[in-house]
């Protein structure tokens, strides 16, 4: 935690002549330094542009939500895709924000008619012991990492997995966890047989429902505003990720009814959501890319998460949790 | 994440009758459990309370923090005693905040005198490759998790001591993680040998430093407002956390200097400190105590974190993050 303030971050910067020769490597000047290549344009169909209401001051506030791909919560995507499409959104609120767990958003007068074609994916299960996580592993279609190993060990990408991994470590969640197509994963045993599945870190977007696992459509959805809820996966679905804006949902005032609902008395502190779009709907749309997480670079800044070595730190971790090495995602520059 | 808002959630609560007859075990019900002997009081030397200017809506806005205990961090601690009786931080502000990371707060212009007596524990070490970790080493004055393994495996506290590790599972930055007199811990290796740290969770408290390992002396603090900062362990020093008010500090708008700090346009965005106090120095301070980290409802409340068993999830996570087991701490009954 830096200490300096404005005036002695600039002294601090005057640092001795060699230290500024041989630049420190961080994971910011790895990413920076990752090539065109290297980075992989996100589909405006799988972008969701968010308007709230301007804040006190009048500024604006946009949030851009990247939604997960295949093979992962795919018809609740779809029905996300669906609602944005039926602008179902505009003019419903930011409802709940609860410390450290999440910020919710959605119709707070549970009376809006839900688009054609949008239903709870799991509509007919009525369990609650089991037979949901069935369907919701069979929705998930699980694939397996394995498809690397067999283009066998000398594979460049292969070994980058693996390094990666290794820095990974351990996790109190699941048998290991990885990088796949730009996101987070979990994964049970195996890696030839094991189901794998999205996970909750900060800024991860979930479909809210009540106790009954079949209620939710994704009409109603939630973000995570403090540490990863990792109890969540496998429980509910992960949909998607704020890339951009996310300090307008971190920073809501707090709800001080049950579970972080706004109370009777605070409805007042209700965001209300301007609109909800496709990217591909809109005239001028953001666009973002990723960094490749089978790239080279992306290896590289794992590694430097894992272990800092840069003139702040003296003590490197020896290791990084999966949530904290948060995927770089930036505006694609015009 | 439960999707009902206000109206549902009361339809929610109406369960069938054979579900209410047996009242689902949560975390929250393990701790309301707990009996009146496994609550620790706070030490009222070790509660700071730190008024801030009031919110826009005029309402009050009081953060209470606890200080961690020995054998960690105390040197600093000592100084945040000094500066709390000097009402040093009367008249300083949150000048930094920095979206899924910190929010910090002192002096933003530098300038203010420290009291008597209050400098860098470091102070004399300039090497930061090396000495300063050894030096925090020695500052920590490591202890042995093993005091427990000496009484014998029979002893009821050493048996939920394992089963707490087991559900703790597995960490990517440490060999072994645990709780210790209230307080999560990691550790380097055998139980026996290795030293152990506190560790950065969501509303945890550090000392805010310079790049030199010895410029810090708890003048100026932070505490982490998003996910755990672990790579931050063992290069910062933890001296407490927030156990009542967080909302205060994690839902304040975010700055957009480097590194969080307001720019010169945002000035006006730092919250005064009106004073920070002992609890000993004030007349009617608030009381709190925690729940016995080697108490029986503890093991319990670790074990139904770990695997939730209640009619919203259907699925058990098979373990928890050390930080996911937040200490239930709770104001004292009068």
């Amino acid at each position: 935690m830096h200490k300096f303030t404005l005036a002695s971050f600039a002294l601090a910067l005057a640092l001795p002549a060699a230290a500024q020769e041989e630049e420190p490597v961080t994971p910011g000047s790895v990413v920076a330094s990752a090539s065109a290549e290297e980075w992989v344009e996100i589909a405006a169909d799988d972008l969701l542009v968010m308007e709230l209401a301007p804040a006190a001051d009048g500024s604006e506030r946009r949030v851009v939500i990247q939604l997960m791909p295949p093979p992962f919560s795919q018809p609740w995507v779809e029905n996300i895709r669906t609602l944005a499409q039926a602008h179902w959104w505009d003019g419903t609120s930011v409802y709940r924000v609860q410390d450290n767990y999440v910020t919710q958003w959605g119709d707070a007068t549970e009376e809006k008619v839900l688009p054609e074609g949008v239903r709870s994916p799991l509509a007919g299960y009525e369990s609650t012991n089991g037979a949901a996580t069935e369907v919701q592993m069979e929705a998930m279609n699980p694939i397996e990492l394995g498809h690397l190993l067999e283009q066998g060990t000398e594979n460049p990408e292969y070994r980058r997995n693996r390094a990666i991994q290794e820095h990974l470590r351990a996790d109190p969640y699941a048998e290991q966890t990885a990088f796949f197509m730009g996101w987070p994963i979990a994964q049970g045993g195996s890696i030839y047989e094991s189901p794998i599945w999205p996970i909750h870190c900060y800024g991860y977007i979930g479909v809210a429902r009540d106790y009954a696992p079949d209620t939710g459509t994704g009409a109603e959805l939630y973000t995570i505003i403090g540490q990863p809820q990792r109890h969540m996966d496998r429980n509910l679905a992960v949909v998607g990720r704020v890339i951009e804006g996310m300090e307008h949902l971190s920073s809501l005032p707090r709800g001080h009814g049950e579970l972080g609902f706004y109370a009777e008395d605070e409805e007042h502190l209700r965001t209300p959501i301007v609109s909800v779009r496709m990217a591909s709907e809109l005239e001028n749309a953001p666009r973002f890319e990723y960094l490749d997480t089978a790239s080279e670079s992306f290896a590289s800044y794992v590694a430097v998460r894992a272990n800092r070595d840069d003139p702040f730190y003296t003590v490197p971790a020896g290791g990084v949790d999966v949530c904290s090495v948060q995927v770089p995602v930036r505006p694609v520059a015009e």
